[in-house]
């Protein structure tokens, strides 16, 4: 730890620091990372003339007043590469330090210098540069470099003066004593997220808590979701996700297939939210008790599991904020509060917020008080719902609060919406966002798509949630596909994203059939009624996704998006791409094929230098979801996938490596 | 005029700015164009939920206080763009500010409301945001508008309504007095450095004055130079740069072909500048007086043309400032001052400056002062010697003061070192830089070379200024490619840079004998020898650069680099580009056999919808250089060129256009 001696409107200061990454909007916004990895910070360094450089790398924990300091090396070309390990959760900050330095660079020339006399000159400018060193370090380095010091004056024989001049051990003592003074520092601070592991790898499952019921015609219950929690770890989940579970409004209530109004004893749409019973902070009284949430949040703990919210701020005509505080919403000159509307579509169950209010920073401590309230239930994970709508400062502002309670926060942005506004969620601090996936699904638009996600600027803050339906997403490919577009779809998700998830029982079930021609709405949606599924139905893709996210788990390649990489196929309708994890040399090949129709085959072509394999060994593909092992040999190989069997082959690919001994094993 | 409303720390505030361009290193740097240029201004940006924005470019010259503002409009995407005319040179200054705009946002749901009672409620809110926009009015526009806001409330009946609601003479007066009191404003106020139109486009001649003398063995002088003008008007240069004109030192003087000591009468390198006589604000004697300099600068100008010096701030050893100043230069322990070197290597007759030294203020302060003072004397262009061996700091401080009291100066970098060192001296002021195209020979180092200058991100400040030779550097090349050779590297020089030069008499009269094999020195260089030329030579390539001169004075389009567009030939040896300029439908199509050896030969394949040419009409090819017009028909045509006779085409291609009466004729 130091304190880098910054002197500003110094013009001796000649190092040149430009660059530096990672950088989101030139260090207005937050890079990510995960707590445990190492942050590698690049930066352009130079300085003018033939001098030598030395870089540091600032980094400290936000709040903390001194740098940790680590060396940053060349990498040719003026960019300089250093990196430091972000252990634990929370916000830090880095910057970059540079200086010439004129022990090194002194060193640099007299390792050229071949004359004598020029040897002995350049001693004495050399020993005046140790001198200096001695006077900032202390104790037995001073006194070392002191010694070293009056050598240089005393030698006078070249080959002597030469060897002391160079002596490495007391060279790299002096380098530790640096001068300082004409430093520059980068004077961004780049702040940087560090989440815990559950942002870039995490297996969603969404449910409607009012159709968990064993038992047809019983509304459900949080306890049903419980006993429903083995099923779903089965599955291998580790993310529940429940949509609204406050009160749901009873004016303007919405009936079964988004009917304008409800019968009676219709339930209404949970994103309705507020009535009588209460708002945002409240349990919709049927689905059980405060004591019964908490059960819930303890039982899904037992089971590796932790529970999602859907926070929705929006208020149905009755939540008790309309009469409470009606300088949060907007009124029209007809004495009405202004509902929701795209005209001429109108959503009278929907009042949203004013966030133009004279009584703005109210509405944000109270809205912030909604994420605090559940926190404080054990809830870490916050599905926000269309955050689009409502101001990005606000969210960078709540997001900002509440992470720094608990930094353990995870925030997903359901912001099906433009690119930029996607792209501004994402970096004012939402931890994961949902895509276009869903509707991406020719090989080009996939291989398009996630190149933009994984390699494009937004790799450094934007991570991925891809969801093959949602409860308003039911695509056409789902629609027509039949089983194999499920499966496709499913694990088309779950491979390319570490961040996936469905919207269960639908899934699992094969849930398909669209409200209207064309529409994207499930008829029947559990949005607006109760529905009974039946889990034990033989057509479940419940044990398919359950070695799914068995390979997930088991493989750390799958855990991450960075090393995505997509293969060349001789067939349109076939789709390649491995994705590797560095540190457990764990390499998984994905296959399939995006015809749910019909058998498609063709030569995949991998890139065997980019996946470090040997092209004169064969290497073994060893197919996650069947079983099967393939010996494969060189980079083009042939691949087979009927539909109606296997629409696609998970491969985890082993290596053969040639060994000391001669002997071939697979890593 | 106005003054934005910005109100920081305002959660209202909702809309947001985000990637302004031009932008230099975030707004660190100036982005650079010409005076009389359109500079276009493009953001995202954007807001949340569904309102409409309105977005301003707000522009000024640098030290006004108020703003210009402009409207910009969407592109799509959330992306904005709008332009201000840069009329006169300095320094300017842009930002953007945007606004949810609530009366354009009622105007949009007001068009597609249907039911009457929805119309007249919203009409209600709509004669409120009328009203507003009439209080932020006056005069006549207030009673309009006071008008329209109470017809708004009276009429009922809903066609009529709707009209009145959609009525587009007043939606646009009221659109005039926005509310901006919620503004957001991009923080930074990028700035922009306009220059005059040379800096643009150039064409520099370099020529030693003491080898101007008519007479063999005499010195030559500034009148000698004086006497040169017409003939370098005539081969159509507008740029006279002479390296050094001040006293050379006389210790440690450097012989003919760089020997170490010179022998009696041996003039030195005018690199090594300062003696008793003088130094960096002094002429040297033999050249002759500030009188002669006067005429020189006078003269050049009524022949169209104006000189550059060379300034090169270092010193030789017997120059005033080492004893006047000795704290500007670094002393060894031995007493003496640090030469400059690069070991094993001596330079004893420079002395570098020490720019760390303690009076390193007083040392800037002189050397702006040398700027100045030959700026005083007409000088506008300065091509620096070196600058990256001095701080950059240094250089942005000193182009900066320089260009406040002159904003028509220009300073040409001349530092061929590392790509990131170029670039910084390019951002922080230089207003064109040399390149690295004397060692870019082959076809794919041109087009790739060539790309990155016009393409990529340094085309907002970088400009190159393009050279086939220089006192130091005779490339290979020319060496041994004999006249072709040089009629290439002409060619391609003042074709793909609207900046070029060349060191003459040296080019013109083929010089091309290193000093040793291998080396870029030319034998018996200038630089430390006076030469005698021939200048009416039969071998002489002026008449040739005449006409390319003039090809380049008569063709907007190759007066600026930004359009610059390489085509595919199916010969290695054939390079096709084209430029263009909009304003003037200008279009030049260049051909160059870079083998100077062989005849060579291809189908040359122009991109017609990128040129907007029809593809279904003939289109005439004009050769600058040899007067002959070919008519070439589609993409694709049959080029052949020998080099002993014309190793190139420079073509002004002349499109045909179908006019309504069905003639062609050719622009």
């Amino acid at each position: 730890m130091a304190k880098p001696g910054i002197q500003l409107n110094d013009g001796r200061m000649r190092a040149v620091i430009e660059r530096v990454t990672p950088s989101v909007d030139g260090g207005r916004f937050a890079a990510k990372r995960i707590a445990g990895d190492e942050v590698v910070v690049e930066a352009d360094c130079f300085t003018d003339g033939h001098d030598t450089l030395a870089c540091l790398l600032l980094w400290r924990r936000e709040g903390e007043t001194s740098w940790n300091e680590t060396p940053m090396a060349p990498l040719g070309n003026d960019r300089w590469r250093g990196g430091f390990v972000a252990a634990t959760v929370g916000r830090y900050q880095y910057t970059v330090t540079a200086w010439v330095d004129h022990f090194l660079s002194w060193r640099h020339d007299f390792a050229r210098r071949l004359e004598a006399e020029d040897l002995r000159v350049a001693a004495l400018v050399g020993a005046g540069l140790v001198e200096d060193a001695a006077q900032r370090a202390k104790g037995a380095a001073r006194t070392r470099l002191k010694g070293w010091a009056s050598d240089l004056r005393a030698v006078s024989e070249a080959q002597a003066l030469k060897a002391l001049g160079l002596d490495e051990e007391l060279a790299a003592l002096a380098a530790r004593y640096p001068d300082r003074r004409l430093a520059s520092t980068c004077p961004v601070e780049h702040p940087l997220t560090v989440d815990r592991e559950r942002a870039r790898f995490s297996s969603w499952y969404e449910l409607f808590p009012r159709s968990a019921s064993s038992e047809p015609g019983r509304h459900g219950t949080l306890r049903d979701c419980e006993a429903r929690l083995p099923a779903i770890a089965k599955m291998g989940f580790d993310v529940l996700y429940l949509p609204p579970i406050h009160p749901i409004g009873r004016v303007n209530r919405k009936g079964a297939n988004n009917a304008v109004a409800a019968q009676p004893g219709e339930p209404g749409s949970p994103w309705a939210i507020g009535s009588a019973e209460g708002g945002h902070k409240a349990l919709h009284p049927e689905l059980g008790t405060i004591e019964d949430f908490r059960r819930l949040v303890a039982a899904a703990r037992t089971h590796g599991m932790e529970l999602a919210l859907d926070i929705a701020f929006q208020c149905a005509p009755d939540h008790p904020y309309v009469t409470e505080h009606p300088k949060w919403f907007r009124w029209r000159p007809d004495g009405t509060v202004q509902y929701a509307e795209n005209p001429p579509k109108k959503y009278q169950d929907i009042f949203p917020f004013e966030f133009e209010s004279e009584d703005w920073s109210g509405l944000w401590q109270e809205l912030a008080g909604v994420f605090r309230f559940w926190a404080g239930e054990g809830v870490r994970i916050f599905r926000v719902d269309n955050p689009h709508t409502k101001p990005f400062a606000f969210w960078e502002w709540a997001i900002g609060e509440l992470k720094r309670e608990y930094p353990d926060a995870i925030f997903l942005a359901e912001a099906f919406t433009r690119p930029r506004v996607m792209h501004r969620l994402a970096k004012l601090g939402f931890t994961q966002s949902y895509t276009y996936f869903a509707w991406r699904n020719s090989k080009h638009e996939l291989i398009e798509y996630f190149t933009e996600l994984t390699q494009g600027p937004g790799r450094e803050y934007f991570r991925p949630n891809v969801w093959p339906n949602t409860p308003d997403i039911l695509t056409e490919y789902l629609q027509f596909g039949g089983r194999p577009a499920f499966i496709v779809r499913l694990i088309l998700a779950a491979t390319l994203g570490a961040n996936y998830g469905i919207y269960g029982p639908a899934f699992e079930l094969l849930e398909a059939e669209p409200r209207d021609p064309g529409s994207e709405e499930y008829r029947d949606s559990e949005k607006y009624q109760i529905r009974q599924w039946d889990l034990q139905a033989q057509h479940s893709l419940a044990e398919l996704i359950a070695r799914v996210n068995l390979a997930r788990r088991d493989n750390p390649a799958l855990q991450s998006d960075d090393s995505l990489l997509f293969f060349p196929v001789d067939n349109d309708s076939l789709l390649c791409y491995a994705k590797s994890d560095i540190a457990t040399e764990n390499l998984v090949v994905t296959v399939v094929n995006l015809d749910p129709h019909h058998v498609q085959s063709g030569w995949v072509e991998l890139d065997l230098d980019a996946l470090g394999i040997d092209a004169h060994l064969p290497y073994q593909m060893h197919d996650l979801l069947s079983g099967a092992r393939f010996l494969w040999n060189g980079a083009r190989n042939f691949v087979q996938l009927d539909p109606q069997r296997a629409p696609a082959h998970v491969f985890a690919l082993r290596r053969k490596v040639r060994t000391e001994r001669n002997f071939d094993y697979f890593l």
